[in-house]
């Protein structure tokens, strides 16, 4: 593997209240997200890997920031700025929820949470999406404010995750359905809980509130799970990718609609009266120019991917470009999330890949691995 | 020096044009601004500020992404985004220009850039300034686009710095004032130079319209820098503590004014109708709380600050935080930039700052270094 270069530190790229015990656990290698440090590698991927779907992780996602609408105002704002239909969500609940701009581009696809009638959380992807909702609410003149809470979230993924967070919360926490919320009380305090994550093993994320509260939570997750050998973990590369969950900026950008990006099914333009709305219908009218498709390469592990790689047909035509990929031992191929262009992403369809390695052969998968 | 973790590249982290240059003229030390790579060291710290302070280096500084307003509004929203009074500005000429929100606390601090009447660049630091500028523009109702066009901004750094870039541009570049614009030709593409950059050695900065015309200028300046000991480099750690030069989201953040960061002299909210007037003009009236101040710790070098190092009194009273820091060797002891307390911040007045290797004397100057 190409050695990595160093990272700077610097309090621009803000430590979490965990950044501390992330370090003394190992962490490797790390990114930046919204301003935030945020681990990416422990052991290493591999290894991080078949620990998650072996055991169970506690990792630090605190780099999720919550961005909070709070008044009057705050529920049509949040409409305002996603295609997805909210009005049927009770206090106490949340859905995905992709944001677009006027052109109906994709501008950050967060979980929305309405904590109450007046007051939603947007847990956001990398994008200053409080610069956005600050600039809507003021040239609108809402009466709302937003601001950055001190919600500082910790995810617990892996088949175990279920027993060591009923250690910690309860029983209760078994019967929640997959993007389930609820309020878990620890040493005095509550705080939201949802049945979500960034993996498809299972699992929970607790938008902990209060900078002070953060440390000794994940100090009791780790007391509580000795014998399920829980493990500071992070997002996994090689997970992720098996399972299709997309990283904006990397597989969905800003120059993409959501129906670009497999996300048309959280999209009702024609029922809410959103930003973007009058594109999303002709976006939808009009179908897709490119969209998201699994790949898989067989042969020599890829190198990691540090740029866009071009995808094109075997006669060289453009094709399209990965965004995303690793070597997934489970499958024992490389897997890839590419934008695929129209007429060729039929499943089956065999293309190329142009590495840093060189070219290799990839075929268009139907779904994702999980 | 503490080993500094190893960095995750994606394309959500972009490269910028000259990403593989910089890569094969040895960058040590990267960062990520605004989205993308950033490099901040090359041989070391030290060796890279001497090399600077004596010949002349060529910056990929990209990540300085420009955010364009272009429309029949654009002036007025530019002027809506800052209190600096940009009316006199005219087009191919530029200013510092601080942006404040409702509250008047900073959202960033870009130069300003009048390319023509119905055209103008941000040139920003660490924030999603364009999704703020979009949300303004929707919210008001604003006849102007708002785009991240494809530019690429070199800055040539140094004493020779001149006349490098005289050999490329002309000698036109001689007489060019400190912020002051012009348009320079090469290859047969114009584009805009400011007397302008991150450091106080002299410099320029090139904002390279187009990807394809980025190498061929990086190619240039080494070509014809050869007996002027060219190198690439980046923004000095050293350097920039010693001259003041604040960076946004760790010297000055949006909790503060720009009064607290020094900046009141760009800020003229009795002149203009910019975001936060009403806030501004309290805030100046008021005095500000707090203030950036340089201080100095002699004795051992510092280790590298990766959080804010907390400043109080020898009696233990807070009395503000380090928010970056370095040894220096031109001036033989360590420099820092904090923001310090009212109170605290006359010239002389010695205080303690927190580092991870234990407590160290400071003492509050009355300027940078400078």
């Amino acid at each position: 593997m190409q050695a990595l270069p160093r990272f700077a530190l610097a309090p621009r790229l803000r430590p979490t209240p965990y950044s501390e015990a992330v370090d003394a656990a190992g962490a490797s290698i790390y990114s930046v997200y919204n301003h935030m440090r945020l681990p990416v590698c422990f052991e290493s991927f591999e290894a991080d890997c078949a620990h998650l779907k072996t055991h169970v992780q506690v990792w630090d996602v605190a780099a999720q920031r919550q961005v909070q609408l709070r008044g009057p105002d705050a529920g049509a704002l949040a409409q305002m700025m996603t295609p997805r239909d909210l009005s049927a969500l009770r206090p106490g609940s949340c859905a995905y929820a992709p944001l677009v701009d006027d052109r109906g581009r994709l501008l950050n696809d967060p979980i929305a949470i309405k904590v109450d009638d007046d007051c939603w959380w947007f847990s956001i992807a990398d994008s200053d999406v409080l610069l956005w909702a600050k600039g809507l609410a003021l040239g609108h003149g809402l009466d709302v404010v937003i601001s950055e809470p001190d919600v500082n979230p910790l995810a617990v993924q892996g088949p175990k995750a279920t027993e060591l967070m009923a250690r910690i919360f309860g029983d209760g926490i078994r019967e929640m359905r997959p993007f389930g919320t609820t309020r878990g009380r620890f040493d005095g305090r509550e705080h939201v809980i949802t049945r979500s994550g960034w993996s498809k093993q299972g699992g929970f994320e607790v938008y902990v509130e209060g900078w002070e509260n953060a440390m000794p939570l994940w100090d009791a997750l780790f007391d509580l799970g000795t014998d399920l050998e829980v493990r500071a973990g992070c997002p996994n590369l090689i997970e992720r990718v098996e399972s299709g969950l997309l990283s904006y900026g990397s597989d969905m950008t800003s120059e993409h609609t959501p129906y670009e990006a497999g996300l048309g099914r959280y999209c009702a333009p024609e029922q809410v009266s959103c930003i973007g709305r009058d594109a999303l219908l002709e976006a939808r009218e009009k179908g897709p120019d490119r969209q998201v498709r699994c790949i898989t390469m067989p042969g020599d592990r890829v190198p990691p991917l540090r740029a866009f790689w071009p995808v094109t047909t075997r006669d060289g035509e453009h094709a399209g470009r990965v965004s995303s990929a690793s070597w997934s031992p489970e499958f024992d191929t490389n897997v890839a999330i590419a934008m695929i262009e129209k007429g060729h992403w039929e499943p089956g369809t065999v293309l190329v890949v142009h590495t840093p390695d060189g070219a290799k052969e990839a075929t268009v998968r139907e779904r994702f691995f999980r």
